[in-house]
């Protein structure tokens, strides 16, 4: 049913149910038209479309402590949803999410319906565009530091980094109370370090500011933020709700691409018996609101996402889909330049390389630690290895000195 | 330091860190000014009023497989956040919310910063102002099906739940898809219907109808239906994100109780090791941002919160606070008649009964189902048991005869 263009397919996993089938019935209808087979046969006929139908229930290995598990899919009718992301998970995961062990491991959606979501307006291609960089993964530089900094320690730890060669930097996601460098004017003179680099050189940068403030006035301050020059806004969409993520990807005036972190994730993805499917929330979910690039914990670092679900992530953010473009995965935690093998590996070209430690960590400073990323990056692009690229980059060696070389 | 002006007390339970002072530290350090020790002493001047504290660490027993497990309280400087939810949670479960095994299970906030989010604006003693109902729980029915039902239809069924005398009346909190009964016409509709109402019997009425939309447009929608007669909101706030709720709450113009929804919050609190507990998420996140009453699952019904758990939401929605209106809990799901008894012992006299099947099952009707609930709920506040009072209430002996006495 997953290409069934009236139905909305979820998938769950759940424990404790002895009867699956049953289960899974009362799913269909509890959480559609409420009540069956005590209606009228006339009042069936007109409710028919909106009843929910079983797609299929499968059996799995039990747990280890015996208790029964199965995986449930069911096929909500596309006709109930609005097409927005709370009323999809109001109608596949509201009243659900609280009946015992249950995760939503995926939902598919009928093409039509996809269609009015808004999807990345850059993606892959169009941040690619923006910077003018093809052929190799991005990087990006975390500031070390936001909170309690003026604008003037702000800008010269923006130059380091953008002197080191990084596409992007983004502020630290906690960075709310920023009256000493207020989000507009951090936009305004990061965009003219970025105008000046840009005519020294020819390389573009993007900032992402993080944006902030109530949510009713969000795309109010995102709009202000783009006229004072923003080329990029952060979003912890978690926090503030995936629509609002939507509604800004949607807005004609916001021209420039989000990017998607992950804060409060965690509280939903992680328990293999709650919540929702990493893949799902920070795959599925974060394209289809309108992301362009997505952050979210790599599979290497302290804060750790396990390997298939981090690959899952990316697969459902760059798969290739009728009606949105691809948006660009930022695996981040944990990265430094030696890891960059592994990362192209496992991720490919089409990447974010999120530092933050790995840059600002570098014995001879930030500059230096974006240098030793660049080489690593170009590297492994033209197929050479890290020792290699060390002989000519003094800063890749310096790092390599620090962190090693992740070897697989 | 729960009472600490400066600092946002925060408690988080851990499983596998082996060093809990050392876990903490690097909390404290990493969610604020995340760099500490290498700083030169004049910026660690600048930058101390910004890093976080360790107020306690807890050894607890360790889990059943030997896994440390650690009680940790940290102290962010109320100063380095803003007064909303989307900044609280972003900084202390933002990143921390992906941190392996951690749930966040209190919050405790300066009152200063408390002050600055809008509360209830009605609270208990407000909706039962409105109401013109004192010294007894409330009862609220909710729709058996919205979902592909008529204007004309959805009359009839609202006309059959007033006439049992209901106090509340909501929608279906999956009805998003209302072209044959859109929410303004049902305000419209429903509203001339309590005016009938009162009219005829003194007796008042709320419906809560169910607001959907695009977030950025939910002020201006709730706008429009409270000047076309609505008398109060649902909202699913989990799905929609608490700024939302937050800034409905805190709008002039919207001047109606606000009802929350716990759909999706399943997948935040459920978990043991991860996510929020139930508590601060249903209890102290919604009354903060503003809910007047909250729905969420009874310890009783299939599904079920723990018991502790359910009474620890009343809790913190009824506590005595400086400077927020009590609100009021609605633990749903599985009641009818004959819990009455039970539910009034754990919850009290401020407390939403709510029930659907509870009152649709009843075998003579919604009508008679309302009533049934009503003489149960004035016997308990007289004291009075619920088989003296089915002497006098046939409606009443018929649910006990269907449903029974819930002896505890
Ligand atoms: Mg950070
Ligand atoms: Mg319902």
């Amino acid at each position: 049913m997953a290409a069934d263009a009236n139905f909305i397919v979820t998938t769950y996993r759940v424990e404790g149910a002895t009867d699956l089938e049953k289960k899974a019935k009362s799913i269909a209808v509890g959480l559609t038209v409420g009540t069956w087979t005590e209606l009228p046969a006339d009042k069936q006929k007109t409710m028919a479309p909106h009843l929910g139908q079983v797609v299929d229930v499968k059996e799995l290995p039990p747990a280890a402590d015996g208790t029964p598990r199965g995986e449930i899919t069911v096929g909500y009718p596309v006709i109930n949803v609005l097409p927005d992301i709370p009323a999809l998970l109001t109608t596949v995961f509201g009243k659900l999410s609280m009946d015992g062990s249950i995760k939503l491991v995926d939902v598919d959606l009928p093409e039509a319906f996809e269609a009015q979501l808004p999807g990345p307006r850059f993606g892959v291609e169009g941040v690619r565009e923006r910077l003018g960089v093809e052929g190799r993964p991005l990087l990006m530089s975390i500031f070390k530091q936001c909170i309690g900094m003026s604008l003037e320690e702000l800008k010269e730890a923006y130059q380091a980094q953008i002197d080191g060669g990084v596409d992007l930097v983004k502020d630290d996601e906690i960075f709310f109370a920023d009256e000493q460098a207020p989000a507009v004017e951090r936009v305004k003179t990061f965009a003219a370090l970025n105008r000046e680099r840009e005519e020294q050189t020819g390389v573009k940068t993007l900032y992402a500011v993080n944006l902030t403030g109530p949510v009713d006035q969000l795309v109010d301050r995102a709009r202000r933020l783009v006229e004072a020059g923003a080329s990029c806004l952060l979003l912890n969409v978690l926090p503030y709700g995936f629509d609002i993520l939507h509604r800004l990807a949607a807005h004609p005036e916001i021209s420039v691409p989000i990017m998607a972190h992950p804060a409060f994730a965690g509280a939903v993805y992680s328990s293999p018996n709650h919540g929702l499917s990493a893949p799902l929330l920070l795959g599925k979910l974060m394209r289809w609101a309108g992301a362009d690039m997505v952050l979210y914990p790599s599979p290497y670092g302290s804060v750790a996402m396990p390997r298939e679900e981090a690959l899952g992530v990316a697969e459902h953010l760059r798969s290739e889909q009728p009606h949105h473009r691809r948006a660009l995965p930022g695996p981040a935690a944990g990265i430094h330049p030696g890891l960059v093998p592994v990362l192209y590996r496992d991720f490919g070209t089409d990447v974010l390389v999120n530092a933050g430690g790995g840059i600002h960590g570098h014995p001879q400073g930030s500059t230096a630690g974006g240098k030793a990323f660049i080489a690593a990056i170009d590297a492994v692009t033209e197929g050479r290895s890290l020792e290699e690229a060390a002989a000519d980059h003094p800063e890749l060696r310096t790092a390599i000195e620090k962190w090693g070389v992740l070897v697989h």
